[in-house]
């Protein structure tokens, strides 16, 4: 099979791509063809079996996607999107990217038309909630994103469930928790703290904690997002009805939470190099977060996190990111 | 104030226009202006006291949204859309009058600047809801149309509150109930017969009832529509907070009600000529729809029916489109 990542160079794109390189094979079907796509271009991945194109481009230009859906493959994972921070300061180019980009992407699959009907893979976000709601958010509860960002990815769905309703393309939309840990360097983004301050202390850095430790919020593993696009890739969508948006299972753990599973993962002088430094900008943004998914639907469907508990986040990321060892 | 309708010569925009010459007034502000577009011109009402502009055009092109602006209106009120039949047979028609023909407007108000916040009052519907769903939805219910007319209405929601939440207007969103009893000539809409089984008898016709006596659904009347259209653009939006968009008032009623109620308000005999004719695709379509709405946000914004009972319904037809008298 052909696969396409829109969005290839992020870092769930590259970790998605490197597992494909390793498995060779998605489901029953053996991978023959890898196309990364991304402003950027991306990196292939190292020891793939199969051919790999990068392709580099702007998904908001209308010749682009008619030339990556040219091979016609049979799945498109799209990944693609300007973050909600950028987003929201740039209303432009986050519609044009975001909204537009998918909806280009999403018609020219149904431009090739004659029988083609790749699966395709979107990635939602919970930023598709807003506050009030409640503290176990149900498969059935109402989308009022309150960022633009959030808004775009609302429409993403809405689309993908209209398209694959009319066999335009076999569409899943996949929510992602927060990203937990998320690798790299710290970023603006007001989510930042909630990986910085495991990922820094465990490298021998000081992290700053800008809201209080009972602020709670739905994490999974980078890990675990990528067991969930494979899933996505290969599971049987009949099962799916007309309901193709489905929020991910994660764990639902306070910050308090988060710094006794460090403790106990890597000692009390780790959590010591967390400096408590109180933002009321972000303490008013993330109070408008949500805390905990049900996710029934998407757990019956077989998708599951690889984690158990916010120790076992702590330990993955220690074994997929930094070989195994941290500095006490 | 000056005031715009887009898409003023269908049904409801008729009505909001007469009403709006016979006030002269809206809350507390005299209108000035009122100007009425549509896709063919629309008629100006009789007996009004401000100027009334008429113009025709195609909402969807990149120039009319600007032009219809020039002159600032205070109050936009977007009626305008493909219906759910057309927008279903005719996917590109649908998305580019229902979807971009939205999003062109609202960003032509964008575009204005200069401190333009103009109120903008959006039709919504019930399509944006998609079976299986509880007996009463909630305001809290998520949106998950099983049409692509429900999609584009749920698309101009989540704009609209994106929008009003960043200031660019101050943006409404009202899910109107099923019209009834809907006024003209019975078309072959799937919803046509819930009307048609009362005006076509109370005219002396026949009409045809393709289901069975116990499906449930949601109704207004058209009186209730424009009730509803004039305490939108008139209300405190900051009641709203960070959620634009209601699910209106109505009536849940059964076939067999509807039915029980002419016998009431004009007799037996007007019920008989009401012809069953069962037609199975029709039944499959409405065991899609939904059958009764909480609405409770809506109510405590003052938002209300004009009626209390189905045979008020039937009533208020006979008052507002037959001269108070029917054919027994």
């Amino acid at each position: 099979m052909h696969v396409l990542i829109v969005g290839a160079a992020g870092m769930i794109g590259a970790k998605l791509s490197a597992r494909l390189a390793g498995l060779g094979w998605l489901g029953d079907r053996e991978i023959t063809q890898l196309t990364l796509f991304d402003v950027i271009e991306p990196t292939p991945p190292a020891g793939a079996a199969f051919r790999t194109e990068t392709v580099a481009g702007d998904i908001s230009l209308a010749d682009t996607a008619p030339r990556l859906l040219a091979a016609r493959p049979d799945l498109i994972v799209h990944l693609a999107a300007i973050v909600s921070g950028e987003a929201e300061l740039d209303m432009d180019k986050g519609y044009r990217i975001n909204l537009d980009g998918t909806r280009l992407l999403l018609d020219a699959i149904r431009a090739v038309g004659e029988g083609y009907c790749p699966r395709v893979v979107f990635t939602s976000s919970i930023a598709v909630f807003g506050a009030p709601f409640p503290e176990l958010i149900g498969d059935d509860y109402v989308l009022t994103p309150l960022t633009s960002y959030g808004t775009q990815k609302a429409v993403g769905e809405l689309l993908l469930a209209d398209y694959s309703r009319r066999g335009i393309f076999d569409g899943i939309g996949i929510r992602l928790p927060t990203i937990c840990v998320r690798p790299g360097k710290p970023n603006k983004a007001a989510s930042g703290f909630f990986s910085n301050i495991i990922r820094e202390p465990l490298a021998g850095a000081e992290a700053v904690l800008p809201v209080s430790e009972d602020v709670r919020h739905w994490h999974a593993t980078p890990r675990s997002a990528i067991g969930f696009l494979l899933h996505a890739a290969s599971m049987d969508t009949a099962l799916l009805g007309t309901r193709r948006n489905l929020s991910m299972p994660g764990l639902s753990v306070s910050v308090g939470e988060q710094i006794a599973a460090l403790a106990r993962v890597a000692g009390e002088g780790v959590t010591r190099r967390i400096r408590r430094e109180p933002d009321q900008a972000i303490m008013r943004i993330v109070a408008g977060w949500p805390r905990a998914f049900e996710a029934r639907r998407a757990r019956e469907l077989g998708f599951d996190t690889e984690e158990r508990s916010f120790e076992d986040i702590i330990r993955i990321h220690i074994e997929d990111e930094l070989g195994g060892s941290f500095i006490a």
